[in-house]
């Protein structure tokens, strides 16, 4: 479907099927609240699937990558080249994502929204190439306004055609591309407001002058080309990179089609923002998979109003951390529709009130 | 084997290996240290089985239960017959950590070590039980102190048969037992000399006017009962429960045969730090599964040593953190098995410092 389809189809989940889900949860055999997180998350599955028996079968993952014009200047402790090499480490399936997705029983799909390389035709990559990568947003716009919405909307058909294959129940959204974290903390800082030195972190572990040089970089941009802070495709065209655009696209698109969303570090956050940008609706259907090392998600899950399942630390990308959640999420709808009620085992209940 | 043997017997995990299993993964195609706390449980991993490829195959809960005599002095929101109806609830699947092992692939086995019934001969639960529920802490010591030494003595015995069925790898410690936090707290505040104000917790839910009650309780306990804060089972005497007991023996003997032992909220914490009380070195082979809201476990937690891996704002009990826990670990080993190196993968590494 198209872009502005998508945007306009959203809807918020069913506040109706809020308090059933909680009173289901509360005669489960345990004190009322005791499972804390898990049942916030059994909820917000109730409400998204629209179903108090919230199912996950087909778990799906996303990988998308692209190269980004700002890499050139030396803001990334890695050349340029590592984007391609980690493409063909994911299809070979080395990565630390291959590792957890294979161990959760997700579904790993890589998508080319950019990369800076000639792909053959015969690997199992999803090509939706819009350019070789990005310009260098420090010195003009990382994209045209025509590619952006390209990038968002080739994102949505990503989802849509693995959708069509089987449905998803659950999708995390992951990134490879050296330079992404700078153009991330761009849009964060362009998003928020905040202050690029508040929203910039060390990536892939970028010593004090580089991180010093990716600010300056991204104050420059944000002066330069300022972008309007309400609109998400402005955003993405004038800081952003195509895997963020395909991140925001996907989301969209699940969210239109009714189906959790498990984001994961600063990028798929960026990506997450520029979606939230256009139909906040989209936070009904986001989690948070962990906390990034990289400062400038939190402003971002602030803006939206989503809190971290996990944190481990973690400052890899890929979706590493979403797949770790994904199984968190998952036991918590197991916990909706295979645990007795008090009911059901002949378990007595609170008798503190009694007295 | 007998308990002090276990006791002598636990070494020191072996740290010459640390940095070998360090550099492994500083040679996975990833940022160094990017990975956070994977990193750490990965390393750790291979020290406590000595081997830099770690293992989880066989994944085991245990769940202990028994009675406590506090229980009728009114400090739990539940009367003590749930205790035993949980027990039937563990043994028909329909308990939260029924489903959370199944989700993740842990074999559970359930041990009365002391609940107040008769239970059938032929069901499916392992029986170690030492009295019918300890007596009143506020009134008299917990248990003799043949049935403290018996109760470690019998957590260990459950490890060691279970280990002799089949080797475990990972094992996590549940409770079920109505009046255990109360227990708990009080052990924390013996070995760690804080407040029993700062110690204690509403356990499964009870209001203010019992939780002040709860507390006066514990305070009263222990200035009667003056345990002593190095010894183990003088602690474990004067104000433990059985199934503390046997959740301490069997970390020791996980510990003694170098398996890694995964501990869930405050009431195993609590056996945790009995059997840290007896051999200090314990520590190098256990996980903190969770953060429970139960404020007393962080003051046990601290004086091992560790840090808990989740914080999903949960306050159950009966493995349930640790199982989720479980599959973290899991996934760790498998990075550190699994996951390809720079060299492997053909991806070029830091370049930062080239410049």
């Amino acid at each position: 479907m198209k872009l502005n389809e998508i945007i306009k189809g959203i809807k918020k989940t069913d506040l109706s099927i809020n308090a059933k889900a909680q009173q289901k949860i509360d005669l489960k055999t345990k004190p009322q609240g005791s499972l804390g997180v898990l049942e916030d998350i059994a909820v917000k599955m109730s409400m998204i699937q629209n179903n108090l028996n919230p199912v996950i079968d087909n778990k799906v993952m996303t990988v998308f990558a692209a190269d980004h014009g700002i890499a050139t200047e030396g803001v990334s402790a890695y050349p340029k080249e590592v984007t391609r090499q980690m493409v063909y480490n994911f299809l070979n399936n080395g990565a630390a994502i291959n590792v957890l997705c294979r161990h959760n029983g997700i579904n790993i799909n890589i998508i080319d929204m950019g990369v800076d390389f000639d792909f053959p035709c015969n690997i199992n990559i999803i090509n939706k190439k819009i350019q070789k990568g990005t310009k260098d947003f420090s010195n003009e716009e990382s994209m045209s306004e025509e590619d952006a919405i390209l990038s968002v909307q080739s994102g949505i058909d990503v989802f849509e055609e693995l959708n069509r294959v089987k449905k998803i129940d659950i999708i995390g959204l992951g990134d490879m591309g050296i330079g992404n974290t700078a153009s991330s903390s761009a849009i964060i800082s362009a998003a928020t407001g905040i202050a690029p030195a508040e929203t910039t972190g060390r990536g892939t572990g970028i010593n004090d002058s580089t991180l010093s040089k990716k600010i300056k970089m991204i104050e420059t941009a944000l002066a330069k080309h300022k972008p309007d802070k309400t609109n998400g495709i402005d955003i993405l065209k004038k800081v952003g990179g195509f895997e963020i655009g395909g991140i925001a696209g996907a989301i969209l698109a699940a969210c239109y089609h009714k189906t959790a969303v498990v984001i994961d570090g600063i990028i798929s956050t960026a990506g997450a923002l520029i979606a939230y940008l256009l139909n906040n609706k989209v936070a009904d259907y986001l989690f948070a998979g962990h906390k990034s090392v990289e400062i400038g998600q939190t402003a971002a899950l602030n803006l939206i109003g989503i809190e971290p399942l996990l944190d481990l630390k973690m400052r890899l990308g890929e979706g590493t951390g979403a797949s770790l959640a994904i199984n968190i999420i998952e036991a918590a709808c197991k916990i909706m529709t295979e645990m007795a009620s008090f009911e059901d085992a002949g378990v007595s209940q609170k008798s503190e009130q009694k007295k």
